[in-house]
């Protein structure tokens, strides 16, 4: 008898092919939603990434193969995103997962193997959508070695705020502008100071930046005024996506002070199409990043004793960029950073502790992103303000094109990966964006 | 004839009685929007507001006394939340309010208060619900007494930031945690240092306190990356309501640098459950605050002609308080403020042509709060922070009791009104919510 919750966290052969090479990223172990349009498939429908293809979900409830599993997640099933997906109970969840993995398993038998083939869908043919509308939005500071590193460009001799090490720093995004990969990003007109100061002027960015991290979209929630223990988050935590959180770092400066960035940030968010169901990092969970000597302890709420073996994922965030120079050249986009999820100095569920901790409603969708990911290496900087030291070092690229700022027609592409000696490779995909003049 | 369209800002008198008291607040001149349910109407509907009573929208949408008007805006009637009216095009609603105008007019006949009359509910019998989910929630901070208030207890000499006269600042809040009028407000806990200094400690908040604010709720938005011109800003508001922005000083103190406030704010916001058409407002526009000798003018993003007459609206929010000891002595609330909305920096239209100026979309019903309404005088202080000036100076009620921050069992009560000479009083009605002990 095959054990199907071990051969989920220990991969499996599907019977889909190009599922079974171990650097494809989209093993039977992944099984990343996704919403989608193919064909004939013309209506936006959940989906599940099984190698180089895409599972319909809508079909595959409407076809019988899914039959016996709970009501609510069938439903879901039909919706036009993730979110009623993500409303589901976990085990009602667990139970379509554990479905798929029998379904697509290389035992699964010839009539099992024909009735999923109809329903089947090739990526590259497939138009994949914004797969979450996230009632709201939260977005972190959780690196340390960002914080500092910005820090110390404004304040070099204490980087760091007071507050830092004592509290999960986090804000309230903008939810409606949230686009998924592959959307353009119109570069924002906004309130800036000119650098030869004077009167602020309205005019297009002059340094906009991007922000490599993760986001985390919210399972169930929790009802106003009941926090949810930090011991219990990893329960509240659907899957993980790439997020650009994109910056307009002119604006942000400006506008500021004193209650944070606005517009500098609220033009556009970009998320990967895919979701990656958080059952697919448990092997690649480590432990939670060790804190310096004379760090203080987490407060109690956010102390959990599991973070000491599996609070972190260790998940690589590599960033890219191809401008239209090497486009044209018809260059290889260059690797500007490659850091770790797994270096924060939160982990996911302190995040969630902390931000229920008064109380406040989380809600199924909700987008909690991780705030900009950079490691303690100089190429390691998930931003170009980080990259560039605030702009003052551009960085130079392979064709001799030098950046502190993104340029119209630069495109931005994030990668994110865990990798695991005797593990299939578990990929997030990409998160592209190409910067469109202003308007 | 009558000319509708001058009734609706010049007064007339309704066959609904109790609408034509010039100071009750609900003549035929508001007709606020609701969402309510009331004995057999038990589930929620939009309704509208005339004098001691509701007219069921839902009903009066299957009824055929709404034939005619758009349909989109009758289907809208059957919604469970005002968003879907929102949506609708502004024409379509003001037909709608022009036949409600009809329907109810005293020159009505007696076949349409018969057919009128079954839709009526008393606002005493019926539940008031919260009137609309925002998608997005953004609090601004455009009253300058309450940013200088607020910044003359941290920096005595430099109370204003240098960018407040040329940036509208404004921030993302919470959406998800935003409740109706009536609502408890459970006592947040959260990080906080100690007042005596040290290591800071989860515990409940003890420097809760209120802001009075008003809220703009968005009718029709902006495509992502289309800003909204100031000149025709005003056509984006759907109507107004108190809103409630609970804060808690001691946590929003460790919290907020250097990316705003976050938990401080997240555990509860409160909103009235009328909304005040923009149209009915239209008698209290008046010229938009002047600007101090020597601050800079608006920029041309900011600048609208029209403000010198009409950028402003001539609109009271009031703050009392009722202690349980008070409530148990059957003493009436005691009042803390008067203000108006007159005197902020920045107009609706500048809030919203600045928000959208990078390109970010609003969404119907998304609601933009104005920040604390404050004036220049000592009693027009909008929070308890500028009442007691940073907490030294404790509010003295008239039955001894001092307050610098809010107790439990304080019921917290908010009321906005308009009143101008010749014409009746347009009320925004309350927005109450009492302190509960701390889970």
């Amino acid at each position: 008898m095959i054990d199907w919750e071990e051969m989920a966290a220990r991969g499996g052969a599907s019977w889909v092919e190009s599922a079974n090479d171990p650097d494809g990223g989209f093993p039977l172990d992944n099984l990343p939603y996704c919403v989608f349009t193919c064909g004939d498939r013309r209506h936006p429908r959940p989906g599940i990434r099984i190698g180089s293809l895409i599972l319909d979900l809508a079909g595959a409830s409407r076809s019988g193969i899914l039959e016996g599993l709970d009501h609510s997640v069938l439903a879901a099933c039909h919706a036009h995103t993730l979110n009623k997906l993500m409303a589901c109970e976990p085990a009602m969840l667990a139970a379509l997962r554990t479905r798929l993995l029998h379904l697509l398993h290389a035992r699964a038998d010839q009539a099992t193997r024909g009735a999923m083939g109809v329903l089947l869908s090739p990526v590259a043919e497939s138009t994949l959508l914004k797969p979450v509308d996230p009632p709201n939005f939260t977005d972190f500071y959780a690196s340390i070695d960002h914080a500092t590193n910005v820090g110390r460009i404004f304040r070099p001799d204490t980087p760091l705020l007071p507050n830092y090490k004592f509290v999960p720093i986090g804000y309230h995004g903008r939810a409606s502008s949230i686009v998924v990969s592959g959307t353009e990003i119109r570069r924002p007109s906004g309130q800036a100071k000119p650098a030869s100061g004077g009167v602020p002027a309205l005019g297009p960015s002059r340094s906009l930046d991007y922000e490599v991290e993760i986001g985390l979209y919210m399972g169930q929630g929790n009802a106003l005024g009941v926090p949810i223990g930090v011991a219990s988050a990893d329960e509240h935590i659907f899957g993980i996506s790439l997020v650009n959180d994109w910056s307009a770092r002119d604006i942000q400066s400006w506008e500021y002070q004193p209650l944070g960035p606005f517009l500098g940030k609220s033009f556009a968010t970009s998320v990967s199409p895919w979701v990656v169901p958080l059952a697919a990092l448990k092997p690649f969970r480590v432990p939670a990043a060790l804190r310096a000597s004379g760090d203080p302890d987490p407060l109690d709420y956010l102390w959990n004793p599991d973070d000491q073996h599996s609070g972190a994922i260790d998940l690589v965030v590599e960033v890219r960029l191809l401008t239209s120079a090497m486009r044209n050249a018809g260059a290889e986009p260059h690797r500007l950073s490659r850091a770790n999820l797994r270096d924060l100095y939160w982990t996911p569920a302190q995040l969630i502790a902390h931000h229920t901790s008064n109380g406040c409603n989380l809600m199924p969708g909700d987008l909690l992103a991780t705030g900009t990911i950079s490691g303690p290496h100089q190429d390691s900087a998930g931003c170009l303000l980080e990259l560039t030291v605030g702009g003052g070092k551009p960085v130079v690229l392979p064709n001799g094109e030098r950046r502190s700022a993104l340029e119209d027609g630069d495109e931005v592409i994030l990668q994110g990966y865990c990798r695991r000696d005797g593990y299939p490779k578990i990929s997030l995909g990409e998160c592209r964006g190409t910067v469109d003049p202003a308007r």
